[in-house]
């Protein structure tokens, strides 16, 4: 395929994410399954309860012997024992029995329901009134009510809450099967850059930005960053530090340098790698036109412009939600970029015949979130902490006046959304 | 004051955070700071750019000497050398003279602008024509024109994201100050419960679920779960537990089993820890209502319902905001909880005269996000999962109608929003 017709739309990219399996899986300990996605689909192993538990304080009763029970005509139980906490019940109910049971104590044997301790009183030498009839079931639980054995909990690419985390705890799960996370390696290319406790910095010099700001985003997206390194503008070395970085990575980001004909030397790196298949050469977007896409077998190389602005743009539109898809995120319940609504403060200029990503900052007042836009070249290092997020203005669109509502694109969970 | 008193109104207790001073103050390496909170004032050291840079690609020249200069009548310099990408200019540009820079290149001695390479043409021998003018400083960054050195970069409370790393990295500050993150004891206490790996369970016991899931919530809200125990229901074990926990972490957190009578035990444990003062003694929420606050010196005490969902709740209510509190984020900057807006599926009934803090779950189609009531008593495990957050129905409103517009306020960042 001739190269030019590798440039794709943003939506001819995300489509894309769909032909990248989930990395493969692993087990781990219940302590570190938030986040992770799970895998396969989770079963209960064992009944939630285990055994029949009273759901109010009281006592545990044949229902039978309190039909027709009322305040005027209460019928009498003699108290044969009393159930503790986190012990088994140790004794069964007979005809004209009653037992006390806290709320979660195992109910005894030959009891069918539990009398709440209000509507009972005391009428001396172990004996009780129950002014109330119960049916049998009445606040039991019984074994398997609440979650049966055998029983699906979480469907497989179902991504793990806090809450999650309880119910397999719950069932004894202290293990769980989950995809492995991405391991991502972060080349910065450029001549002129050096590390940031360079000091002072050579005249010609700039500090490394993007190893920095991608780590950041790989971790807030769940990746795990691994080589980071700043590498001169030599094929040879970027092509050998790629080959190195693929070998333990899963992803590798290449950030090229402010200067021009970036994209051509990434594919011109791609070109010395066995197998390197290009899958995007150029996204029909501003900024991220030089976007690249490649794929080294089961690996994924992505080459993101060098301004940093324009960098974390891509990343949050593209190189996160294929971190989320190498995860095994199912996308129904993920979404592709963590989004919200705000209101336009000021009128968005935008030029017809391309999609415009354009910075903005929120800001909340009262019940309006508000949406500024950040103007200044994507040069410019100052202009990078303003903007929380980006707003989408597409091609055949001319601009946003002042007041429209607009979703914004959020770079990071962290962000003003609530 | 009697302890009555201290029953207090969810907008009470969130009222008291502000008492909470912020931890204290550590430094850490760039690649860690991302999502912590910034503890003085972050200035400057070093001018952005700290030379003069090109912005386009093209010639510096003395702007003086293109005046007048147009496609029909050009201006016609010498070209005296070529400013490489990472290197100092090692020449300057006089009169008549222009020197080829690329874009970060650095502007040569004597040049004050930059003709873009579009406005020029070769025409031989090392001469070029430019066809348009440029005004002195044209297409130049000068010496601390993107951030000037001593400027500030951040407040004190600012939270930083990944952009804000990537302008640390920028002005070379490689190490940061920030607030340090609380250490949290999370304590389970219940003389029916057993650690999840227990099996088979013995009859009358159930396995612990609150301190994976209330350690999941910590990490998520930036704490650094500890010590987790749990302990049996003796209020001596327990307060010499809560003892060893404050040695060495910021804040405990307890939750009481699903017993009745939590709420006095743990005021009893509190009784016996030198310098405990009672803060809170019970909130007028439902679930929620025995919930304690403590403080012993500057740490901090939580008393949690057992009941997960209950915990759940609370956690996400108060706990997570105070957490954010002693890592000094500023209010302005952070929203107290996370939430979203949704509409209600199906009636949501609530009692009148109590604040009724009901869970949802919430389901995306097209562009409405549907919050779906979870009915099942707090007991139930099998409800714990099937929540992402919830809705709070006022004390004097007597529930909602279906296709009312809801805050949903979320348990966790990963739930649905986007």
């Amino acid at each position: 395929m001739p190269e030019f017709l590798k440039v794709k739309t943003a939506e001819e990219v995300l489509a894309l994410m769909e032909s990248f399996a989930p990395l493969d899986e692993e087990t781990v300990p219940l302590e570190e399954a938030a986040g992770r996605v799970v895998s396969r689909t989770v079963t209960a192993p064992s009944d939630v309860p285990h055994f029949r538990r009273a759901v109010m304080d009281g006592y545990a009763v044949r229902a039978r012997d309190t039909f027709g029970a009322s305040e005027s005509l209460p019928a009498l139980l003699q108290v044969a024992g009393e159930v503790f906490m986190g012990k088994p019940a140790g004794m069964a109910v007979g005809p004209g029995q009653a037992v006390v049971v806290p709320t979660g104590g195992a109910v005894p044997e030959g009891a069918d329901a539990v009398v709440m301790v209000e509507y009972t009183q005391e009428a001396g030498d172990r004996t009780i009134e129950v002014t109330r009839p119960v049916a049998p079931g009445d606040n039991i639980l019984e074994k398997g009510d609440d979650i049966a054995r055998e029983s699906p909990l979480f469907p497989t690419g179902w991504p793990l809450r806090s809450q999650d985390v309880g119910v397999l705890a719950a069932v004894g799960l202290h293990r769980v099967p989950v995809y492995r996370l991405p391991r991502v390696a972060i080349l910065s290319t450029g001549d002129e850059i050096v590390a940031p406790e360079t000091n002072p910095v050579p005249i010609g010099k700039i500090r490394d930005i993007n190893t920095f700001v991608l780590a950041a985003q790989v971790r807030e997206a769940g990746g795990i960053p691994g080589m980071r390194r700043v590498v001169a503008d030599d094929i040879e070395i970027l092509a050998a530090a790629c080959r190195k970085a693929l070998t333990d990575h899963d992803v590798v980001l290449l950030s090229g340098g402010s200067s021009v004909g970036v994209r051509d030397y990434t594919v011109q790196v791609l070109e010395r790698l066995d197998g390197a298949e290009l899958l995007v050469h150029g996204v029909a977007i501003r900024p991220g036109k030089p976007t690249i896409l490649a794929r080294v077998g089961s690996k994924i190389i992505w080459g993101l412009p060098g301004q940093p602005a324009s960098a974390m743009i891509v990343f949050t539109a593209f190189v996160r939600p294929s971190l989320l898809r190498l995860q095994g995120a199912d996308p129904a319940r993920v979404p592709k970029t963590h989004t919200c609504r705000a209101v336009l403060r000021r009128h968005m200029p935008s030029v017809h015949g391309r999609a415009d990503y354009l910075r903005v900052r929120l800001q909340r007042h009262e019940s309006t979130v508000w949406a500024d836009p950040v103007f200044g070249a994507s040069a410019m290092i100052s202009t990078l902490s303003q903007a929380d997020g980006y707003v989408i203005v597409p091609e055949h669109v001319e601009g946003y006046e002042a007041g429209t509502e607009v979703t914004v694109h959020l770079f990071g969970l962290r962000d003003l959304t609530a």
